[in-house]
């Protein structure tokens, strides 16, 4: 079973760039148009809680762990912030790379202050370190909070970062969460569709979006809005708060085809876990995503049989 | 029965950029000097509500029936937001653009803080985009919240944005929208004439106001003054909120004819039906703007008939 | 009876641009070193209060107005923003303008947040405006509010535009007014002075204050504190809220005579007139103003004897 | 009696500007390593109110007074802002100048909003007007505001400005005030020794502090402190508010023998006078900081004996 | 005892670069791989409470105390401001320097407003100051707080700081402290950790932490969680409050050989010692963490035996 797809270029990648950005975008969709994106951004936004503590394995302290993960396993993009690309890629130069354009800490509760997170790099700089470095760096991502009282900041920048990756060929990944003391409900099914809207008109190649909740609806049948809402800008989705496995597995099926998803955008359900465990669980959410597995299928590759 | 007019080419297009006014002008009002602007940027302003919903039609949940629309009738220009127009545009490369340069969400309101809409692109970028891309891009636009507390960044991004179009030859629309907490009647006829004085002022193609409000006396009446008032710059009117199309079409004729009105600018009164009957509603409208027609003229092709 | 006066170029003014500014000096001055300056800049300021309404001609609803009066009277410049000027320009070559840079609306007010007045044009582009266009364009104009909470943000902004201004042979006029949640009294005689001699600082060639009012003395006596510590730039006045033409002239009188300025800036005491009354009144003042009539002989131009 | 210093050139300085540092130096200290700095930059910091009224000679309303007494007596350097000395600056040629680059009013009170002084020039102008008017500029000044909540705009424009300059071997003047809602006593003697210090972390040439008041201590041994903590970086001091100028004349004198100055900054003490009152003054100053003179052959001299 | 390591040039030094990055990394590590930083930053951050006042050695109260030490006895590198290197740097040309890039007083308190600490220079000033000076400047330095509401400048400054850096073939040292009304707990070790991964995202090469503090357990102990969570960005640790010399040796000891830091910044535990006992302590300091000396061995030394 496999996925087919053609690319349609955006009309804001010059001909000069045309190639290059074909080639990033099969290589982190693997040619399926779907893509596995494996987030190791947390360590801005979430400091050392999502790698330190209690049903977290040790492994993931190091942050070299995330890299083992990443060159062992079959991921679409491995996404995660420059500097730390700097340290650790020249030992895992086969890795897609992803740059992770803005993260801000948790520190700052939004009942004390908006959410805004800064653009720490130029595109010209990603591209500098793409040409100095030799590394894989398919394409970039940032976050947008919606509803924030800095929403006018971060519009803009992501603009401008889409603007200036495409005139470079590289992929962009934006993640969208409505945030702010405006906001009620983050996970209102309307709301995350309006989400995905926006990064179709800024012409982001991929929109994470968390999955919507609402109490006694389906997520993957809620999920459906935003996937027709976001018109060719494609939505890969967060897992929540599975509890196993398997339930988590089986969610990522249901947003693909059920809510027209494509693909995942994964973190802690992958890196809290031990290397080789972690591993496995890449390589489940792969074939889904990927190869177009069906859910046991997936719980085999999970399992190791 | 026709419009004729004269193009005055304001003095801030330089020698090099007046042919490409002149054509941009008359592309957007088909040689008639009157405007039929398909309003289609509301993804960002008002997320997915203008799209899905009770009385939307289904079409409207993908943003490519914006597209359809603009392809398939009789519009001057069809405003978006770039990224928009770089995914689906080359699909659609009839279609005369306008590139919406500045957007914001509606769900910070008046009451927490004033409004602020940033600019998401520069006029170079549009330029090389239309260059890079080869499409119809004839103008931009930009939106004003007058009375923000912000005014000041909008004031200035805007006096910018024509002098830069200008450069290019490229037409520009202005929203004008008196808004804050300093403003107590955003409908006020005397205020949507000193916004549109101030369209004149920093020397605006074009600009859209709302309808005027005002117990007791006629809406058409009542946008004489802001018409007046605008001078040069050319005044085109929101719809507002009409039950029937028919109400809508005899509106826009009033606003036109006694309002001293140059055109509408229309979003929702269109892209809310389906494909085919926002078509005939597109022609409908573009019969009064563009060809001068009467109001039942205009209801028979929207009717079909 | 005339002024006679030697020019004394600033040091700032470099060699290249020496002529430009005495002859931009001689044209706007009438070669008598008193400005006659046409204020027609209130369209954001006062958005439509000052052009339609009980007790102003309704020939003034029409922005054409302005360049109408500017060109059948006798004026030192025009001053207006550079949006219209582009707009009308072309029909009204003879006419020598000042761009006022800056402009906000009068919406917000000082209780709820303090002004900031931005600035919509550099300075290059009011050259390239002067070049592209072949217009008159003899100088540019910027308002401080002192005393402002963003009085930092205006200090630099007109600095700035001095030196860029004087590179460029264009005169500068700024306008200062002292306003703001710290301010009590706009119109205190020695406050003026203080804002005359902030003008100085940073070398305007004139500055236009508002007349000043203390109860009990005589407003050009008043002014004369102002002219004095203005040093070499030169005070221009506001009419103030004269009930007569002929009250307004002898106040003009008495500004330079008494109060040692060097003209003055008159807006709706012109514009709010019919175009023949308003020629008249332009006429009045510039005898005035320039060629050094006494009030009998002004009150006779404007009661076109 | 007189004072040798060798000049130690900061290693910011380039080779391309080391004799133009040195030539500055030499002129403003007249071969002395003390700074006789006459402060004019009043008329922005204090409006009219140094200028025009009680106990101030009629001498002082027009600015050209502060130029007849750096023309006309024996100073070291004469401070203003840069509009000023283009205004007058062709006249008075021998006269060597510091730009002060930045002012603010005293309207807005620490109590409504912490003090920021906003930067009006770049070096890069003043180095042009340096060289388009052939005048005497050796140097720059700029406040900082220690304490304020707006301490970081400050202290990165300045840190900015010590480096511009150096590199174009302008001597650069700081004043730094600890002063702002976070400030309890401004005169504190430790306090003012760490603004010293501050001045000799980013560079500066001199520093101009307050003289400290401590009750029950002498400020001229608490000054100490400071001049201590400067390092090669030299304290000129202000001359406080005495009665006299015998008094005065007496404080300056402590200040260089027993508090460890390198000189005064001196305004108000003098252009309060009558010119030939104030350039008495001036010259029994210059005899303290320059010949080194006891306080009775200053005051002989203030004197005309 | 020695120390080796091998260097691992971060992918973000270019070609051109990577020579001059690992002559500066073998020179203020020694050839170690650990840093002995001396921190002489504070007459910003501290005015002048650490270097005069009871129980400071009168030696620390002019700054070229600091210059002495660095000149005099076995340190990694002397980390200060660069207007204070600028002022003595020629007379020690010997001293190793890092230039840090921002300071702030402590005057405004984080009770009234979130700290931030503007940076003052670029790091093309600073590569500049390196070839004009000749000094060896082997890299640079910035503080983030993380935590405060300002954070999002911070970090966007120091990735900015770290590419603009290693382009360049600096060294970075980072010091990270959470600090603001956000942040309940300072010394808490997984927070510190936190910061400690921070530095990694964004590519330091040194990140300095306070020592963890928790009731009941060994700061030590705690701090081998920051150790692990920076990765290949090596941890270095202040001091804290030590009553005594030898205290602070056996804690630096237990830091590097427990808590895995890889080195220390040490300032007023040095400076505020004589001359001659400040530099003991550097040598004592230095033993252990680039010879990798016991504590025996270091106290020794620093008792001049």
């Amino acid at each position: 079973m496999s996925v087919t797809f053609d690319i349609e270029i955006p009309a804001d990648v010059p001909e000069s760039a045309k190639a290059t950005y074909i080639q990033n975008y099969r290589m982190i969709t693997h040619d399926s148009g779907r893509l596995m994106l494996f987030a190791g951004d947390q360590k801005v936004e979430h400091l050392n809680d999502d790698f330190f503590g209690d049903g977290i394995h040790s492994d993931d302290a190091d942050p070299e762990h995330l890299f083992k993960i990443a060159a062992n396993s079959r991921i679409g993009v491995f996404a995660t912030q420059l500097g730390l690309i700097a340290r650790y890629g020249n030992n895992y130069r086969d890795v897609p790379y992803l740059v992770k354009l803005n993260s801000k800490t948790h520190l700052v509760k939004t009942s004390q202050k908006d959410p805004v997170s800064p653009q720490l790099y130029s595109i010209d700089q990603v591209v500098s370190f793409r040409e100095q470095s030799g590394l894989k760096i398919a394409g970039v991502g940032y976050t947008i909070y919606l509803g924030s009282e800095y929403e006018d900041i971060m519009l803009a920048e992501a603009a401008q970062i889409i603007w200036d990756a495409h005139q470079n060929g590289l992929i962009v990944v934006l993640w969208i969460y409505p945030r702010g003391q405006a906001v009620s409900d983050e996970k209102d099914p309307h709301l995350i569709a309006g989400a995905a809207g926006v990064a179709a008109t800024i012409g982001s190649d991929f929109v994470k979006v968390n999955s919507p909740k609402k109490e006694g609806f389906n997520p993957a049948e809620m999920l459906k809005e935003a996937s027709v809402a976001a018109g060719k800008t494609k939505v890969v989705c967060a897992g929540g708060s599975s509890v196993s496995a398997e339930g988590f597995l089986k969610q990522l099926y249901d947003q693909i085809h059920t809510g027209g998803a494509s693909g995942n955008a994964t973190g802690r359900n992958i890196h809290q876990k031990s290397l080789e465990e972690a591993v496995r669980m890449c390589n489940a959410i792969s074939s889904i995503t990927i190869d177009n597995a069906d859910v046991e299928t997936a719980v085999k590759i999970y399992k190791g049989n």
